[in-house]
């Protein structure tokens, strides 16, 4: 993601606090949107337009949308303010502290779409699949809880993938070709339409991730021993 | 696979027993081989180029090639008439009766290379990913035994994924343009060498089956309602 120079950034944030809450309380976010529906996050949201059309779309649904760099999230709350959506919300925040944010079990979906690939293996740390990001994912998610990504990135999706199975998750409604799929409804992201118009294919997977034990604070690490 | 009229395949089959082995006997497989090698098997073998080409470069290692279609198992004979290879043995036999041939742990590994797609959803269970077929992998395979798949088809490859994760099984080196990748050594078979050169994109993974518990005799999917 290109930083432009956005000096308003911070100020334009800071005026908006009903759209980009400033100050996020773990376990409070349904007394936040004033009502018990379910809650899904997208991670790496960029410029908003995915989440901002999936809230529109899915009015019983509420929305976060998380993006580290304020120059960009800019643009996703000019969306806001255009034209108001009461379920999505912004967090102008890093996703590594995501179980800062919300309380386990809080939230029952998360979407990452084209996240950065960081290639390089002494990156993987860094990829928003890897296993310390899952963990979180696991943390924050309800029971069923689902992770729902896409990409256009070859060597990301064959990570992913690697690394959703090898901490136990099942792939449900894998698409290696999405655009030319049978999936319905999709909605597009800011860079799904300029790779997908340069000819890339674009990668899809709902990944569970798996029930939980009965024995309590268990992990899927630590329960997948047992396999 | 196209069946040619080949009236005289069941007799050069006959013919060979040393090569074709005629009343495979569950547990004797090193007897047969006349040593205690690893033994890998490849399931739906065709025309046989993969597996004994496999057979040549590795010498140390034991190779069945099963075929159930006569027509089609002569043709990998007829390569072993020509050029003896020891550590070869074809089963003209169905795979879906792979607990008759081998006994529990005798198999060190499984190979499937562009297995029948069956694309109609009512036809999944014949598969050779379903799960009825990893049951039966997985108990003639020794404790850490792995699945090495390749494939050009796209549907099968995603259901394939999907279903090996759905079995508990992690996924590791997995390539979505095998063609394309940095892994080295890769053997074509028959129907790779076609596909490949019509632009086909050539897909392929390798997957364990996840360990198994102290308990003996309890499954995976057992096991994974634990998880
Ligand atoms: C390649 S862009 C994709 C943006 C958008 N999802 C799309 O598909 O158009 C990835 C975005 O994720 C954000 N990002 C990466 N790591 C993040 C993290 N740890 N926390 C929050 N945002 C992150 C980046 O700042 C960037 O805006
Ligand atoms: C599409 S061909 C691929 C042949 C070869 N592996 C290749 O890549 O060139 C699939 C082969 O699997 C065989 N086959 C399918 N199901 C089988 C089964 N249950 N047992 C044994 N062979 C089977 C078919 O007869 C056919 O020869």
């Amino acid at each position: 993601m290109r930083l432009r120079h956005k000096p308003h950034a911070l100020d334009l944030i800071a005026a908006h606090p009903q759209f980009v809450v400033a100050d996020p309380q773990k376990g409070k976010w349904k007394e936040e949107f004033g009502n018990n529906n379910p809650i899904h996050i997208e991670v790496g949201t960029g410029r908003g337009r995915f989440i901002y059309e999936m809230a529109k779309a899915n009015p019983h649904i509420n929305y976060i949308g998380i993006e580290k760099f304020s120059s960009v999230v800019v643009d996703a709350l000019q969306k806001l303010i255009d034209e108001e959506v009461p379920n999505l919300k912004l967090l102008n925040k890093d996703a590594k502290d995501l179980t800062v944010f919300f309380e386990d079990g809080e939230i029952n979906r998360v979407y990452l779409n084209f996240s950065d690939p960081w290639p390089k293996a002494r990156h993987e740390k860094r990829r928003l699949t890897y296993k310390s990001f899952l963990q979180n994912y696991e943390q924050v998610l309800a029971e069923g809880g689902e992770l729902h990504f896409k990409t256009d990135n070859q060597g990301l999706f064959e990570y992913s993938l690697m690394s959703f199975s090898q901490y136990g998750m099942p792939l449900k409604f894998l698409s290696l070709d999405l655009h030319n799929s049978d999936f319905e409804g999709n909605i597009m992201t800011e860079y799904e339409e300029k790779f997908s118009s340069r000819g890339s294919r674009i990668y899809r997977v709902e990944a569970k991730f798996p029930l939980r034990t009965a024995e309590a604070g268990q992990t899927a690490e630590q329960a997948a021993v047992l396999v």
